[in-house]
């Protein structure tokens, strides 16, 4: 049982009881509450790749189109390399003090090889998505940027549920990074993620949310 | 404590053992596992907007790029709206069977008004925006379509935690019911999500993940 108050999980936007909703949800409530970007990590803190390997394989049951997985991660464990990146990405401190730096790859054109993902009827399934997307590349880019950010979304929240926190970043020149990691023209970086554990004297605060006033509307 | 067998929730990918990972990462990983997309709903059971609105909440603290928040969100209530809309997405059935019918919209622009959202500095941070996003809509509509893809996930993850099953959907004429929802140029659908209880005669199986080693490099 995870150690929360549950009045200071309860927004001011909800006045739901308790009662109503199931302690799994106010568990994940916790956690999502919990993550936060991290910008300042504890270089000495390492991860096994084991860990990530389960965190990876967690987050890949994350939905997609026709269940096309359209992600590729690179885990960037050269120290050449994530010195070349943290060039092309303004100097962000977490991309060298991180434990872990990936990569998270659009796989752009995995709709024209897909056959093999479906379980049955995979030539039809074939026809069907080049009909989709044969002549309509900016939706299937779309596409790929869909699934690779709920993916993305859902590492982030795995490495926090095993202990470690996270940072996503967009704020980077993702072409030339494309290039120091040997992407070809298929491919595509959706954004970076850095992992490990937070440095001890990291003090910025969470950025809060709108209210759902905001950005709810019911019609 | 949530009930699942700890060894169906290991991978073949992973042979870390159990004693390596907190119970909060597994029981994340049992609701990321019994998470899927849900083709057929009850239509005779509703759901509460309170419900609704806590879902929402905890979704929200998704990460987005200067903590912009992209996302809005539609919750269409009008049965005559969701004729419409089930017209323009291949009368796919849960658009209408589902108890709640979400479309996630972004705010390409949100950008151009960020200000308001920075706790500090909000002169400052508007005028580098401007340099980042002024000429390169582009980059602003990726940042848009990270956002909100990441809170769509996160929307999907506590509405299953709450008792509810969802399905996103992407292949439905997002232009026309754009339209239909009075949307204007600045803004574009990410995705509809259908949220409700199961049909109780959906017999499809749950669509397999590829393993780490067609997805995951390591450099």
């Amino acid at each position: 049982m995870l150690d929360f108050d549950i009045n200071k999980n309860l927004t001011a936007d909800s006045c739901i009881s308790k009662q109503e909703l199931s302690a799994q949800f106010f568990q994940l409530q916790h956690l999502l509450q919990q993550r936060r970007a991290i910008k300042y990590f504890d270089a000495a803190q390492a991860m096994d790749d084991r860990e990530l390997d389960a965190i990876l394989a967690s987050a890949s049951q994350a939905p997609s189109a026709f269940n096309l997985q359209h992600w590729q991660v690179v885990h960037i464990k050269s120290a050449q390399r994530r010195a070349e990146i943290s060039a092309l990405a303004y100097h962000q401190p977490q991309i060298q003090q991180a434990a872990a730096l990936l990569a998270i790859v659009m796989k752009k054109n995995v709709w024209q090889t897909a056959a093999h993902i479906a379980q049955a009827g995979g030539e039809k399934i074939q026809m069907h998505l080049q009909r989709l997307y044969g002549d309509k590349p900016q939706l299937a880019r779309d596409e790929a940027m869909r699934s690779c950010a709920m993916f993305s979304m859902l590492v982030m929240l795995a490495a926090e549920a095993a202990g470690y926190r996270s940072c996503p970043m967009s704020g980077a020149d993702f072409t030339a990074i494309g290039k120091c990691l040997g992407l070809d023209a298929t491919q595509e970086i959706c954004m970076l993620i850095t992992l490990g554990r937070e440095a001890s004297d990291n003090t910025i605060a969470r950025q809060q949310r709108l209210p759902l006033s905001q950005f709810l509307y019911r019609i």
